[in-house]
């Protein structure tokens, strides 16, 4: 009987955290369902309590917006989350009388600026909405069509199938919903291992899914070079690792498609000067030569630390990289190109006795300043094209003068290399220099341990934790970026290592920073992962238990499924 | 020029590796294919040095076999094999003329014991073989069927795509081949996370890849029962996670039967007295009470290692543990069930005042008399079904006087529990006392860490390397036991944890134990996770690089391919 009483003390507990999901609870619910219709990332401001319950049914629904001009974005949009509101039946539902109930039957959207339908995703989208859902009718307002498509996510997130298998959701939810950080990205590495475009495109999928905008595409580096350059047609054939393993123009822009209608900017990566074995096998007069007991000498790549370098001396390397950057230009809409310039080991420059002469006649006192010549020429080559760069903190840490604009990406922290700082020191200095930071170092979740306690370790990251400088400084951190290097990752496995791992990082960069206590997401976050697989993303468990019947849907991943539209090639 | 000749010298290399597979390689080959056609795990004796190859034509190519008798699991493996050797386009071989070639035509096997079709895998299988490849007839012979499946196997990864994408084979292969240890398993935990039983099936066939011969199925456990018991449904009624949670009895033996055709036993295990939360759902009187304060109190399971634990002076107990046992005979047909018996946590039973006098009038000085009480009443039970039994080593550490058949399996060491003694003292042990040992503690690859380190850890383990006793006492030994516990696991993820780090496992306990060098097997085994994803097992990479056109079967997992027989239900 005492037993019986704790077990009903349990399931009272776990009905009330299904409608007030900030409840905190004490103890891991084994083998339970994780609360139904909980949104991930945690909005601003959530009002969730209401003991109503309204149906939805696929003929009756019907999703309309203001907009007094055509605009893709929305409209693929609402078709997209149609299909994921009403999902394929991968179960049979029990259909039961659907009396007593109230209905939901509208979603309406209301977006400020109805004459505006923008091109591409940007640094300053407004991606602020509310939400209201009342009996019959939903409203979603939002200044700009960015703000409604993350209204639309979270509203797709409140639908549940309860017990009958009947979609429903709460009545009465109150949302208001804005982003904390600007900058929320995912770095892919399609260098150490291709990753196919549809997989890349589900990958995009799912961080609409967690409201991440920027994907930053680390397209190239030492181990391939599977980019399809058309000035250089020689670097991508003696780069790549097999036809198979090739991004052509095509797939770049159907892959940046995929992306911009679902609000997530697209900034590509050419690493130089160092990670360019791949490159330099087709311009092998660029790379350094290294010198050893008084002659040239070639050290083994990737043995004991060695790696192919450009000669920034050589003043041929300039114009055949303005011509790559002009081309990833054109291929690449966004305002920013990554230059890397990341892991400049000096070694190899420093054995070059033609590198010595040159530094001697410029004046070059150390090889910092070599690294910042490279780097300045490159940062120029992107002016003069319109863009603005992102840059690997090395290029500040060698003291290169930079525009405003420009953006440095922290990487380096004295847990992984004691030499260094932190990276709340990192990213006090950059700002205070006025530069804007981007957080990666504590976010490298290609690094696994075992375990649910690993997740909390990315939660647990408090960009400003340490942070020194005052409310203006502040908005130079403009946020976050996880970094999935793909040295043991590839298609076969990104799903499972990314998620739902990275959407722990994509709720502290979204949601207010007092939503921070991992014993309290982690129901939340179960119930997120669950959504996923229905999604067709194989997100890996974090606590024991079971889907409903979601994990038939893991078997069938969602690549295939023709309302994705992630054209797989045709396989078989 | 000088990067030329090392270029050139690398590729040489590389060809030479492709025919001497035990070649010593030093360096990493970046984005370098491995050798094709390399078998794992590695053969006792393998001659293949020819420079001839040997090509293969779906239409043309015949298995022939000797065997007097209908035997199913030679033709079911026939059939299967043809589909190996010859998948289904994943990608458009190029159609070149094909002179100039010789041909193989035909695999003979030739099976002594021609008369023969056992029934069942079992403890004593014999699965010697060897294998001769010549121009137009291969040669397979064995004793058994057993050795058969096993040469069949070698045969299949001796196959691979040329150049040109026609399927070849080198000439003149010849292959002595025969176990270095009778028992290699996989444990599956099935209540943590419900594996569908087509990614069981799965497992299987990868498990057949890898000649591995034992499925251990850890298949109830605290968290969930996902049994259909039809002498008690209430167990499984209560005990599973929901109804799409459960294996009927039909799912076991279709589970079985795949296995049996492939020479892989199953040997179900029912963990008691410690791990039954959920059987004790429909049995909460056979759950010891722990007291508290001079009153029963119940802890919150899960909590500060809390567990429910059954409670051996209940005479009640044993019919219906005989019941439930005597339903495992007659479903699992293998000789062996497995009793568990391993985190038995006294704390409960101390604290019960019942259990107190109970044992004070049955003269038990401390608590390990009380679980070997439990442990001989079960052994007994299952010895009556004339089975035999295996159990976790607690048993034998609590001084149970076993049957000479029992096996005893060794999980703890003394790096994970420092007050235990080191996996090879128990090994020494145990077979020194004359039962047979299965070593599993090196092997837990459920722990996982970043890199690909990782599985030469479990590459390296030598199970004779602290072994004390004579060659008679090392028969003992009979083998190992990789356990991939599903806390973080589930059917989504279960392919890329499992492969291919359980493939080091099966090196070892397969290949003779000179096979050990890491660094030499890397690239065989970097060929073998593309041979595996290749087969729709999506096992994760292990070095940079790529796998052919392999890698676009990944995403389409060969559960839905008829030919592999999986079974997924009609999903979606």
């Amino acid at each position: 009987m005492l037993k019986l009483l704790i077990v009903l003390g349990f399931l009272i507990l776990n009905i009330v955290q299904a409608k007030l999901y900030y409840i905190e609870v004490k103890y891991p619910l084994l083998g339970k369902e994780s609360p139904p219709g909980s949104p991930w990332p945690m909005p601003h401001f959530i009002n969730g309590t209401s003991d109503q319950i309204l149906l939805l049914r696929k003929k009756k629904f019907q999703i309309k917006t203001n907009l007094e001009v055509q605009c893709d974005i929305v409209s693929e949009n609402v078709k997209h989350y149609r299909n994921v509101i009403f999902p394929p039946k991968i179960y049979n539902p029990q259909r039961k009388r659907l009396r007593e109930h109230k209905y939901l039957n509208v979603l309406s959207i209301n977006i400020a600026q109805s004459k505006e339908c923008p091109k591409y995703p940007h640094s300053n989208m407004d991606e602020s909405y509310n939400l209201t859902i009342s009996s019959n009718e939903a409203k979603l307002n939002a200044n700009s069509v960015w703000g409604a498509l993350r209204g639309l996510e979270t509203f797709s997130q409140l639908t549940y199938f309860d017990t009958d298998n009947k979609l429903v959701m709460n009545d009465s939810t109150v949302i208001i919903d804005k982003p904390r950080f600007v900058y929320r990205g995912l770095l892919v590495d399609t260098a150490r291992h291709f990753i196919p475009v549809p997989i890349l495109k589900k990958q995009i999928d799912a961080m609409a899914y967690h409201k991440l905008n920027v994907l930053h595409w680390h397209i190239v580096d030492d181990q391939s070079f599977p980019f399809e350059l058309k000035t250089y047609p020689n670097v991508t054939e003696k780069g790549k690792y097999s036809d198979a393993h090739v991004y052509t123009q095509n797939d770049v822009k159907s892959i940046v498609e995929h992306a911009r209608l679902r609000g997530i900017r697209v900034i590509p990566e050419f690493d130089t000067p160092g990670h360019v074995e791949s490159f330099g096998r087709a311009f092998p007069e660029f790379i350094t030569v290294c010198w050893k007991d008084g002659k040239p000498y070639q050290p083994i790549f990737g043995v004991q630390g060695a790696a192919e370098i450009i000669n920034p001396t050589n003043e041929y390397v300039y114009p055949v990289l303005k011509d790559i950057l002009t081309e990833f230009r054109d291929v690449f809409p966004d305002e920013y190109i990554h230059l890397g310039n990341d892991e400049v080991y000096y070694e190899c420059w420093k054995s070059n006795p033609d590198i010595a002469k040159w530094m001697e006649k410029m004046n070059f006192s150390d090889y910092h300043h070599l690294q910042a010549y490279y780097s300045s020429k490159l940062l120029k080559i992107v002016q003069d094209l319109d863009k603005k760069s992102t840059v690997w903190q090395d290029v500040y840490d060698n003291g290169v003068d930079l525009q405003k604009g420009t953006q440095i990406q922290i990487w380096k922290d004295s847990s992984i290399l004691p030499e260094h700082g932190t990276w709340s020191d990192y990213l006090n200095k950059v700002t205070k220099d006025g530069y804007a930071a981007i957080l990666s170092s504590p976010w490298y979740i290609n690094f696994i341990s075992y375990g649910y306690q690993e997740w909390y370790k990315f939660y647990k990251v408090e960009p400003l934790a340490n942070f020194t400088g005052d409310a203006e400084q502040a908005k130079l951190l403009i946020g976050g970026e996880a970094a999935i290097w793909s040295e043991y990752v590839d298609g076969g496995n990104l799903d499972s290592r990314l998620w739902p791992r990275l959407s722990a990082i994509a709720e502290r960069l979204w949601s207010p920073a007092h939503v921070n206590d991992p014993e309290e997401a982690k129901f939340r976050l179960d119930e997120q992962r669950c959504r996923l697989l229905r999604r067709g993303i194989v997100a890996a468990p974090i606590l024991n238990g079971y889907c409903g019947n979601y994990e038939y849907g893991m078997a069938k991943s969602n690549i295939f499924d023709p309302v994705f539209n992630y054209g797989w090639p045709n396989v078989q």
